[in-house]
């Protein structure tokens, strides 16, 4: 055994710690009845999400690389499973909020028992057997990413319970001020544009780093000559399309996307709500206060720490892919596909610190394709050529969601760091409003095809 | 001022200490979590309850008594109203559980601020207005009885909530073990019959105490001669029910609850379920382990103190009045209506110590038409002849729910200590499962009509 | 074999001939489209409704006399079974409309077939057996009632329908003028009222004529001082009710009435809209024309000879429970119980042809208790005392329905002549409004109770 | 005028009358109430199809062309109107079968009134105006591939009105006979592989021709070697599929299809139903005769001459796309993407005659990329890049669906001659079954990328 092997243990260990702890240091502001609530189907419990986070490891290192190891209830397989069929029976995804027990105090102990058993798995010396050792250490990292990911689902979901309560309760105080220098000055201009002369380019996961298997196998796309925005839109050019009838005029919107504004009532992004309600009316709709009919006063925006105006120069956020693809035809240009996305983010790498996690509010992040929203596609949610899924449980991770999505581009302001990159795939249904998306326009460039 | 004022304040003041401060003996085993929990529409949670209880002094006695009563907080009559229409708008009924804030802490203090202004307010002397006196004191009294009604639903609630954990929780140990003597020979024999040779007889609250309104006015009825079973349905005569098809054959139940039956997978009552589940298995089916598909086995019921074996000898519970209603059919009798019940519980009042709140499950109370469980009567809850409702908010207690529902008479296990007598009008759906209702069988007598 | 019995014969065979002629009358205007379209799920399409009525007879009066009695499609007994448990598998009620075939000429046919059957079974001499001879009498009695209660059914049904389209067709042209002398003068002097010193009273059927199951046994009820109104409601009247915010107002309403308010967006009687929708708007709303939301001038109102203006001395019509209860407790005035109803109709016998059939639209009717409109009751429907359901399928004809429905009394302008009498007793769900159902209010006298 | 603008307008003139009259030829079998009903959302009366097609020459041609021109009824507008916004109001879309009138022969006569109308139009000698008249000739045609497009929907759309009957009628006698040298030998063999190196290559439409707007522009894409099997998979390949548990086993699913196999119960593909059924029982389930619960015996299928048993020899048909997925998982091989299916038909020319409309149930057809069943394609259906919407109503026709659905290729047996080539787009959300859809298989082949 070499000390290479030793100290590779040691930093695998080390982020294992890093990852566990900040689920931990997320949860922490929230009360037992914040960590049980499920506002709507689509959001998990924050106490869910710690359990199944717990139970992943538990589940695929744990019980397969120990025997002996004992679980730590009976039930949690059942309750703390999400999706793998392979895996039995589960607790239905809508119902987990009905679930007061296991509580939250449960929870910890859960997580503590697995942390303990990680430990000692992680710590333990390779025996031998190189191909197994490096099974274990993908795996590792695998579930660590997959941790990543509840961290920014237990933002997304805990900004929606928040949202319902009539209290409009901050998560932290204080995290997303107006920045006393915003100013719309600039919007009028529009963005910049990033020119590309299209032709053959390879998009894909290339490593050496962890990708999950939906980012490969890298692969030749023909690209014609296009333009991408420097920047994403602004609320500032949201309000613009809200004035001009944006949720009033079917002609912009695909036919799908029409039918939820007027059975859902849209007028506005998810959680906007009109200024002069006060703190007394009562934000009515769909989905909390982005669905109340606005007046033709100022905005509010819930954020995590409370209600605040719309600050016109911010990212606009929480819009679902019809609502974007709605705004992109108003402007005359159009979404971009994400092989564009990919191959403009290919050269200008993300700037360091746009991803923080102290703000949780999404903040311009000019000159970067990355940061402060997750960007819709035109894309939809497709396996590449020569995709193939795993083996086993693990295989359900991805492949069984290539339908009825589309892709998103870039990461948010509640992305850890560290979690994305010029070829991460996320993805969510068209319909989908409380991830924390945006969009970047893009237009076709005069050339040959 | 005389002493006899002073003392009937004295005596309020500790009825109103004692009523409330059952609400949070009964609320002390329960978690944070289990207290947000909303397990189904006709469920509310713990911490609702104790809100929605002070909201309504709150509201009839502190707020119209004193303009320099000071609300708690701006939002709670809207959190804590529940469906008074005159006093404006209120949060939807199913989304209760979708709220996390305000919490437990909260409602304690709110608990405790009313508490403290009640207290003022009963201990001040009558100001000479002897009816505006008398009408505080009756209101004083309503939202008391209102406290007790709230008090069995806050049990009833908590039991479909735990019962819903895969965890199978108690909510106090060792409440309801089974009686160790019990035995099944008396039940063959079947009950025996209180007569009743029928003709004319008054009906509805006399007073002097307490009474809703929904009781008023006594009035005559005209009954045919009739006969009253002395005890009520037990579980081993249901599982003689299930034995023979009862919820296989179509031509023992009203067309609606047939309809439910194979709607849901009824296939027993609400909370059984097959023994030789074990705890492995995942109870399926609609409102929890009851919807389970039986084997031939033996049957479990889930308890307040968590599951354990049907015990032949006590009373069936958790029927709806469908089942009740098929299950008479099935013996050749019928249920009875709520005039022939009260006209025999007239003449048999209820033995001491019946509602003790101790069991928390049902026993068998022979001798007595109360007790043990909830009895379904093939009464329609209407109007009696000559009702009105009370002018404002109020009239909307009981009046406006006279349709659709049946009246359930005796009372149960779990409604508190002193709240129920002969003129008693509980009233459900036809549908509902979660209260402690079961039924007690009726049959005519040969005699003039 | 006697004389009178072979005139029995003969007097039974032209009933038969006359009320099997008659559904053929009302179905001749219709196309094969409009026997086809079931325009919601409690509307059958007229087709069905001819071909059900025809297997009533069948299986329960062809099949079971001759066992060589040929069934005219081996299927008809799967689609053209109403509700009957007892007779197996049948066609779900609310796909009727989803059947192209067996088309209207198909059922035309079928009709045929068992009319012929019929009358040699009508013309078969007795075989001795006197009883089974009463028996199959009683049946065919039976037999013709129930296709009455289905030639109601048919108007009712394709009222509907012909509502929906958008052309807004007639049944029959000009069979609903407005009465040129139509006069708004009495109306505002209110109703006459029939009193009633209260007491015992027997109601229910007492023979010697045919009697609904339902009906029976007559039994006594005690009645408290009461006053009947002379006439139903008018138009008139419901138009001031709506002018005073009567949809607006939850304080009028049951619970489950004003949610059906809100949800359905009622704002008038099922086809009624705002006058100035000209031809060229449409009506939205729920269930037809009179969902949409009214102006603030006249109403028009669907008859089945097409739209006209509403008629304020005409009988109010197609108004829910919910709405007939509403609109009594405006005034102050209640609904009749059902038994109230029956003893005043006891001595106020129907004046003759009152009901003709060719109107087809409600009228006036003066005098008497019976006709234009069925009358809401603030009775459920329940079983009277001693109530015990016929054995085999036909036991299933009323009794399992007695849940979740209010009585009707009365009769309308679509009942066929000869079908109702005093003890009748009609039910719907109190949600609903195709009924050509009316009210008629009630009042308490002072007096012993 | 030239001589070739008279030719030109004859020979539009004759496409136009051959295309009318081909929908008549296809609603001649059907009785009225055949062509009223509307057997589910997704389906519309034949009388609907008959009467859009004909609104939209009204529409898009008569009424722009002339201003005297005189529509056949004013609320048709409202009536068949499908889904274009601009064009405002209309009725919807899943209550086409409520309305029974317009009747057949209503919409027989409006036929009859746009005939006469286009009749002259286009006779009219070209005024001059040389664009408009190119405007008017391209509108024209659209109109007929619109009309084309119908025929197939009616034929879709009247096999399912007509497999709901319980009575499993024929569209058309012996249309679709078995084979009788059907033989399942060459099935084992699986099919033969048409091998493409990869590369770029050009898709889209390149004209002459007519092309829908979704085809275009034609545009470079990069494709991975790959082959495309030269034949479509066979009922008994299906069969095999089913054998082996294809609809148990959630692994060989996407998520949202394993989804709607538990809800619906999808047993086998639509209008499949166990041959042992004989014509005694009821076919079950969700959308027809497939969803009935298999026994091991054989399967029976509906087609448009009645049920006759499954020919494994026959390309497999009404599978949804998540059915067409999960079988290609099965084989380890996959479906095309819509590039390597256009690409591998570009050389292979569909043979003569393989779309008659004759059959009306898929056959073999061998060694041509085209015919017998429509084929599911792993490409979500996006717009090409380039891609602009038309202005005004007719933008509305394919862009606004571009979300939510999967395109298919090749035609169908039911879709009619000359309609179809290798850059046509078809599309139905993934979950369609209705359509006669089958799939091709392909596969990855070693090479460069």
């Amino acid at each position: 055994m070499g000390t290479g092997d030793r100290e590779g243990r040691a930093v695998l260990s080390d982020r294992y710690e890093a990852v566990r702890a900040l689920t931990e240091t997320l949860a922490e502001p929230l009360s037992a009845e914040d960590q049980t609530v499920q506002s709507m189907p689509d959001v998990s419990p924050t106490k869910w999400h710690r359990g199944h986070t717990s139970w992943f490891f538990e589940t695929f290192l744990l019980a397969p690389a120990d025997p002996a190891y004992e679980r730590f209830h009976p039930r949690f397989a059942y309750i703390f499973n999400s999706y793998y069929e392979a895996l039995g029976a589960r607790h239905p995804r809508s119902e987990r909020g009905l679930i007061s027990r296991p509580g939250v105090a449960d929870v910890t102990a859960y997580r503590r028992h697995v942390d303990e058993a990680m430990g000692e798995l992680l710590d333990r010396p390779a025996d031998g057997d190189r191909p197994a050792d490096e099974d274990r250490r993908a795996l590792v990292e695998l579930g660590l990413h997959h941790e990543q990911q509840h961290q920014e689902l237990l933002l997304m979901d805990i900004k929606h319970v928040l949202s319902i309560s009539p209290l409009q309760p901050a998560y932290r105080p204080s995290i997303a001020p107006i920045k006393p220098d915003a100013s719309t000055a600039s919007l009028r201009s529009g963005p910049g544009w990033w020119e590309h002369e299209g032709g053959g380019a390879a998009i894909g996961h290339r490593g050496p780093g962890f990708g999950f298997d939906n980012e490969s196998p890298r692969h030749t796309v023909h690209l014609a000559p296009f333009a991408l925005a420097d920047r994403t839109v602004t609320c500032g050019e949201w309000l613009a399309f809200m004035d001009d009838g944006g949720y009033q005029r079917p002609e912009l919107w695909l036919s799908d996307g029409w039918t939820l504004v007027r059975q859902h009532g849209w007028r506005s992004p998810l959680y906007w709500s009109p200024a002069d309600n006060g703190g007394d009316d009562v934000p009515g709709g769909d989905g909390g206060p982005g669905g109340a009919t606005g007046g033709d006063g100022d905005w509010q925006i819930f954020t995590l720490s409370g209600p605040r105006p719309v600050d016109p120069s911010e990212p606009v956020c929480h819009v679902s892919y019809y609502e974007a693809d709605a705004f992109a035809h108003w402007t005359g240009y159009r979404l971009p596909t994400e092989a564009e996305w990919e191959v403009a983010a290919q050269c200008r790498p993300a700037r360091g610190g746009f991803l923080q996690l102290d703000t949780l509010h999404p903040e311009a992040a000019p000159g970067t394709p990355f940061g402060g929203v997750w960007q819709w596609t035109s894309s939809a949610y497709s396996p590449y050529p020569g995709f193939r899924t795993a083996t086993g449980a693990l295989g359900e991770y991805n492949g069984k969601f290539m339908v009825n999505q589309q892709v998103l581009r870039g990461g948010s302001c509640v992305t850890p760091p560290g979690h994305v990159r010029a070829s991460y795939r996320n993805f969510f249904p068209p319909s989908a409003r409380w991830p924390f998306a945006g969009l970047r326009l893009a237009r076709d460039l005069e050339g040959p095809r």
